[in-house]
């Protein structure tokens, strides 16, 4: 794995394997490609964080509802990207109890009824049970508060989706 | 059809009905969703073009390279999305010959070649014979007069795609 290889991708080619480290948000992908050379995959996580921060509080919104419920409707049904399913089976959010969905529904529907966006977590750095006590705290913040709170967990699962990429076959194969 | 039932819209369902207006890129549409009510349809075409318009010129790459190339590989083998495949249905690039075909493949690799970007153009508004000569003449442009002029296209797709959703069930049902 050599980020000199990465540096040489026709963009067609690093959208194809970086597009989804930011959830459906393969733009800010095919944008920070503009910054290349990287010289080093930290460098590449940097240029990815700079362009998010400065996006309007709109786009940061706009970020975040393209993420997926926790544990929604979307899980079961098998329309996450391949990068949600994953993280989100990691977490133990397919095997809920009865109970414990109920009240990931319920939280889910509270969030986003207050702050107009979803509730987002770095699913591969916590589990059912964090996931529940973290949505249920962070229901209570301030809008802006829980707005920056969610573009960190963002930058969090970037990272990791990152690394996943780096260790991979994709890449290796470059 | 009413703006009005459009503002009432919870993010998840307005970023399902209108996400793909600017091709590939709902974080844009998932953003605008914060600047609601709207007013009328143009007011929620000016709210995306605004926010396109303040996005730094990685960022109008970035949008720009989330574009399919016209008469691509990906027009055959149906990974298009649906809006492009008709746009590019309709305007002739399923059928062109061969050596049309051998022409657009070879001045959309000069394209891109030249600029890291792939040829945008509202195909809705054109046929083969004036994409093929638009794509020609373009190829000698510069870099930031192309960046700037796709943005142009990008916004004119938006407008048909917009259009076409209030005049389609998937709004007239709201």
């Amino acid at each position: 794995m050599d980020i000199s290889a990465v540096n040489a991708l026709p963009y067609e080619d690093f959208v194809n394997i970086f597009g989804n480290v930011v959830e459906k948000c393969p733009l800010i992908t095919a944008a920070v490609w503009t910054r290349r050379p990287f010289t080093s995959f930290n460098a590449l996580e940097a240029a990815i964080n700079e362009f998010i921060d400065a996006l309007p509080e709109s786009g940061k919104e706009g970020i975040l509802r393209c993420h997926p419920d926790l544990a929604g409707k979307h899980l079961h049904s098998g329309a996450l990207t391949r990068e949600s399913q994953e993280e989100q089976t990691r977490a133990g959010m397919d095997v809920l109890s009865s109970a414990e969905a109920s009240q990931m529904t319920r939280l889910n529907e509270e969030y986003k009824g207050r702050f107009g966006f979803p509730f987002v977590i770095c699913a591969r750095m916590n589990d059912k049970v964090t996931i529940l006590r973290e949505l249920s705290e962070r229901c209570q913040n301030e809008r802006a508060a829980e707005r920056a709170r969610g573009i960190g967990e963002v930058k969090k699962i970037c990272r990791l989706r990152l690394q996943g990429l780096v260790l991979s076959d994709a890449t290796n194969k470059l």
